[in-house]
């Protein structure tokens, strides 16, 4: 209405640009990243690709030094920041050490798409659903960890004679109850006795709700915050 | 009440009648497109397949030119007017040309599901619970392909040593984090170590919320959908 | 409250527990019918079982002369009447025929599971959530099947020159289709090339959704259901 | 507000610490018990798991005496009471048996899972939701076993004479449809007859919603166990 919120808006409309370059760089940034694992790359492509790289470091270098200079240690000291600077210092860090090292490095890259969520308004209702389902959540964890931990057991003593490889102990038993409770199912591991066919049937009538209940529970919870984000921000006005 | 509205139901009645001639003829013809794929077919059959098509390709082709003769432009350069006509031209064309090129032609003879989705009302429930639960949707499209490229990522550097051919590069692995986050499981690639497996335990246990959430976000967008029909079309009256 | 009431409840008593001793024989027929398709039975076995199909068959004969006396004509032609006949014809009509035409016609005996629904409250309640969602369920059965054809048609298109066994035709690739959108994932069919891999991971993107919406709306309908039944039939007063 | 409710803070606080300490030794207990089953495993480490088991079962011992002492018979013969000392007895039993009985007598140390229970509170919604929705559970688990025997019968039929082995009854084919219409799908039974196939197909857009619907009830009844609580013990007042 006044000259200043027509000011605020402009401000606005810059800033939306700008966090949509840095969001598109990001992804460039973790294509690059990608297409690096491929074997028998052409010498000429990973040049091209360690060209890229240069130039988005440095990109995120500048845009770190800019809020730097603008939030001060408040900046350097705050999830962001820290998150900021985690994702470029691996690239100067590797200048100095030999390729070995550079692998472990490079997985710190990721933190990228901490970068990415934060301009990302829609992380944010993601997040407060997640708060609103916490209490179910974790009662389901627990209730999901005790079935996989009793599945695992029972298939042992029903399989482990049979098939002493791939039912060998709880722990080689609990990969067979991960596959088969998320109803995966890859089929590098299955019951061959009776029994453990007998117990698998049981199990999965009684476990699978378990396993995928706590999808519905976020569907309502994020239900709810949209709701919420509903009454305390109008959209639009 | 009056005869106006009696002649109106004659005409929403032939042109229901009308309509369901059409739908059956676009299934007859996805129907004769499928057989058509089919290998070692007799000469016989295929000599019939061929008249279903020409038949109904003239069919389609007159009720093109009747539109167009009531629509006149407006019907053309709009959306359906479009369609009818990418439905048809194949036919044309691929008289001119040789077999090889037919086959990519072929494939644009699927337009016609739209065609069907033209004839159906449901569509349009359909494409407006789209609508509402559209900010979710997206928000979920990018958590999912987030988690997709973080398994993507995680898989190959726990398993690309032990198995450098299903895990060759990130885009390999990417094959696998599909088929494990959908819960597919064809058992084609999977992990072997035991930093994959625990990986892949932890994936799933985090991962298969966020795929399987958008089916619960459109069935209570859909329940909302029918709650508005509801009050702007009274049924039967 | 009177001494009618309290008569009403003697019958209501002694009729629940015929209904429960039916019940019980029909699971019992069941499990025999079961029992009977196991390889390698011995002799002494198959004539125990054989008995049993005697008595129970003979207890639901006199089962039917008895509602034919009560209900008459208006019985004999019902549903209930109808599949009571066809529950127990093939036993008798088996008599007079060769043991191969017995294995088509054993199958019959399965109406014995619409029996049991007769003496099952909770089918009505199922039955009243179907009703409720009756439209949206034709939406995504329309929705899923279209989906299952282009998933067909793709998938053939794209893995029918590297697998021309599994990808045949559109009708072979439509068993991949049902296998991978349902989750199934058997493993005897997938993609291999990176075409068919793409496709793959697009289709399970959009297509997850319709094909598991369904059972969100099931679950919403019967609340609908539970709710209007408290309604009208309120309980033990 | 009275320095009683503050000694009834302080007993508060000392019995969660309590608890927390209980639920650690349960979930060593459980760790103990599973890395025991490992093959392979060294004297000393072998001896040092003794050592802990030994250390554990000694704790619960005083417990379940201390226990006893304050609530005497009632609490002997109580659910946790008798769950206490199921816990207990197989590790003083053992030790005047063999090693062969040992194995089946391992098996009862599970019941400390019911232990874990007591101390959490979470676990008492879990089961307010289930009698919430227990009516339309039993309705569904009903409908779920019919569909099982039915899927059974048919892909009997249909696969009996072209894989007699992997179907060769009924009970046989009883495992193929549970791994079928849980969607795990490990791949060791497939049909490979058009007819069976087809059945598939049928079975699968029939019965997914069944399978995956309890699900969604178990969702919506905690959701109801949730308000119920709200209303009743109001958090932190």
């Amino acid at each position: 209405m006044t000259s200043e919120s027509s000011d605020d808006a402009v401000t606005a409309e810059s800033n939306r640009h700008f966090d949509l370059v840095m969001q598109i760089l990001i992804c460039i940034s973790l294509v690059q990243f990608s297409i690096d694992t491929l074997p028998n790359l052409q010498p000429r492509t990973r040049a091209f690709l360690e060209y890229v790289e240069d130039f988005i470091m440095v990109v995120f270098t500048i845009e770190y030094v800019i809020r730097l200079y603008r939030g001060g240690f408040q900046f350097a000291k705050s999830f962001y920041g820290i998150v900021d600077l985690v994702a470029i210092l691996p690239f100067y860090l590797s200048m100095g050490f030999d390729l070995r090292a550079l692998r472990a490095f490079r997985l710190l890259r990721l933190v990228l798409l901490l970068k990415l969520a934060r301009y990302n308004r829609a992380v944010a209702r993601f997040h407060r659903a997640f708060l609103i389902a916490r209490e179910e959540f974790i009662l389901f964890a627990f209730a999901a960890l005790i079935l996989l931990f009793l599945a695992a057991v029972g298939i042992y003593y029903f399989e482990n004679e049979a098939q002493p490889e791939a039912f060998a102990s709880v722990f080689h038993s609990l990969w067979w109850a991960v596959a088969t409770l998320t109803t995966v199912g890859y089929g590098d591991v299955y019951p061959v006795t009776v029994g453990g066919k007998v117990f698998t049937t049981l199990l999965l009538v009684v476990g699978l709700g378990i396993v995928s209940i706590p999808a519905g529970l976020i569907a309502s919870a994020l239900g709810e915050a949209r709701e919420i984000e509903g009454k305390f921000e109008p959209e639009e006005s």
